[in-house]
């Protein structure tokens, strides 16, 4: 099943399910009054969920029109929010710039970062930043949801208690990143508010394209409709979401409806921007930059600026986008 | 008022609203679910909750025994948890430790970290630990519960949005902080779960304890009752809680429920341990070895093993407990 939420005045937003095709929604408002509720009381929730999910897909219930401009991020705020690197293609590429310095340490043991949980940015609202140079980036992520994981977890547990499956842009002000980091306390202020598209899938909503604890889809991304990128989640991947789940409950348990990210999709190869139609491009603009300066001595992409439009979703292999897309403009704080 | 969260089973726990003698408490379950709930609507519950604090004040109603064992931490989960750098001298007592680099940045501005905040715990619960060899620390810090915050308020807005004061125990696993700073992504496995007293009171609760956004109020620390701290929250703050909220929004809005975090407070002197009945000693045990190596030539005050017992409440002048007592063992996971 699909699940959202809509704005209705309140923090947490209404809780729906959404069809497939991503067109209808049925309020699951009588099952739980919202995502967080839902997956605090997942094992009488779910299954209930899921016969709605189903008489919405098989049109015995007709629903209402979806509209994803009225959906806030599927979980409107979180109680935690753990970003990972699972693709070492983004962090080879941006290693320089973030000065960290341990290659050989990120090979085999993922980093983690604890984000901001407390608002999360709507898939249609806009980006807002205090200025817009502070090097404003995107990056395009694959996320889960999870339920109670004990400390120290088996891999077995770690998996079974990924709940709901998503993508997000976890937006970065590039130029604070080494401030931040030579600070010694790790990312704060290069990373405000992140963005989610509006749906969350569950695992086996996904069938084939959720396979062995990661997403087999493309992340497709554009600026002002210029494709950026389209890597494939599914590739080069060097922690799976197990690795990631299991790394971050090594001192902690992690409470129910804990956000964990992939870290910016990455796949290996030499393009640079305009990308060809089948090119895969990238899921930053740092890493754009990065092969840039490689390739042709200088990086010329711009990071974005007040105005600029970011679009980011995941395509199934019939084109279809999986869980909506996020489609928002930066916009300066104050305008 | 004080307010605190009692357990039924449920993840944030039953709102009630305590004496001012932490001896008796009135259930809030009519006015708000739990205190998060009060916290969205708090124009509207906290007159109501201060009129019941009140006649449980004034004992017209009788109220019923408070048992802080019941009690969980008084937030039980929150959407954020960002500990903050207010006291110098606990920054330049670690620092070697921490391998934090720019002493001169941290006198112009606090250093932020963002904490884990999905599960608190409880102040009478175990800390349970994967291993004791992990250089197991305490640090006894005030907090602050702010509402919604925009993105670069002014001092007047930061400073009206704190809603409730209270302390805890950011606990530390000193051996992991290098590592962690070595990832350059920041604290994250060395900040396991954190501690927190029993009540969180309101400012106007507090009448002249709480002046210029600082809590005046000594916080008590004994290790299996032997007296590790007592230093004043009020003394030799580099920044107070308009400055860390301030510094905390500079790139994000902070959602309400919001904890800020003082860091470990710390007073400057040379003590060492054990304590005279007057001494002021240390927030946390790192500080005790600093100035050991200083004065006596090694580190010689253990960190925390399975077993250890330890203390920390805020203590008025007249000495009596403010928050209660957070009163709690090590315990190693798995037993």
């Amino acid at each position: 099943m699909k699940l959202a939420s809509l704005r209705n005045g309140r923090p947490d937003g209404h809780l729906i399910i959404v069809s497939r095709d991503l067109t209808r929604f049925a309020s699951a408002g009588r099952i739980a009054s919202n995502l967080q509720d839902a997956l605090d009381d997942w094992s009488r929730c779910a299954p209930i969920l899921k016969a709605v999910s189903d008489q919405l897909n098989n049109r015995e219930i007709s629903g209402m029109v979806f509209n994803p401009e009225e959906a806030l991020a599927p979980l409107p705020r979180a109680y935690q929010w753990i970003d990972g690197s699972g693709y070492m293609t983004h962090l080879e590429r941006v290693r320089s710039l973030k000065g960290s310095k341990d290659a050989e340490l990120q090979q085999e043991r993922p980093l983690m970062y604890q984000g901001g949980s407390d608002s999360f940015i709507a898939p249609r609202s806009p980006i807002v930043v205090p200025s817009d140079d502070l090097a404003v980036d995107y990056e395009a992520e694959v996320v889960v949801v999870t339920g109670h994981v004990p400390m120290r977890p088996t891999r077995e547990e770690a998996a079974n208690s990924i709940r709901l499956i998503g993508i997000c842009n976890d937006v970065s002000l590039r130029r604070l990143v080494v401030d931040d980091l030579q600070n010694g306390f790790g990312f704060f202020h290069a990373k405000p508010a992140t963005s989610f598209a509006p749906v969350f899938a569950t695992p086996e909503e996904l069938s084939d394209y959720w396979w062995n604890s990661r997403l087999n889809l493309k992340v497709r991304i554009s600026v002002n409709d210029n494709l950026y990128g389209q890597p494939d989640a599914g590739k080069d991947v060097r922690f799976d979401f197990v690795d990631l789940i299991v790394a971050a409950a090594q001192t902690r348990e992690l409470g129910i409806g804990t956000i964990i990210g992939s870290g910016t999709v990455a796949n290996a190869h030499d393009d640079i921007l305009p990308l060809k139609r089948d090119g895969i491009g990238f899921g930053c603009i740092a890493e754009a930059r990065t092969v840039e300066k490689i390739r042709i001595g200088k990086a010329r992409t711009p990071f974005l600026k007040e105005g600029d439009r970011i679009r980011i979703e995941a395509i199934d292999r019939n084109g279809r986008s999986v869980f909506g897309a996020m489609d928002q403009q930066i916009t300066l704080l104050g305008k």
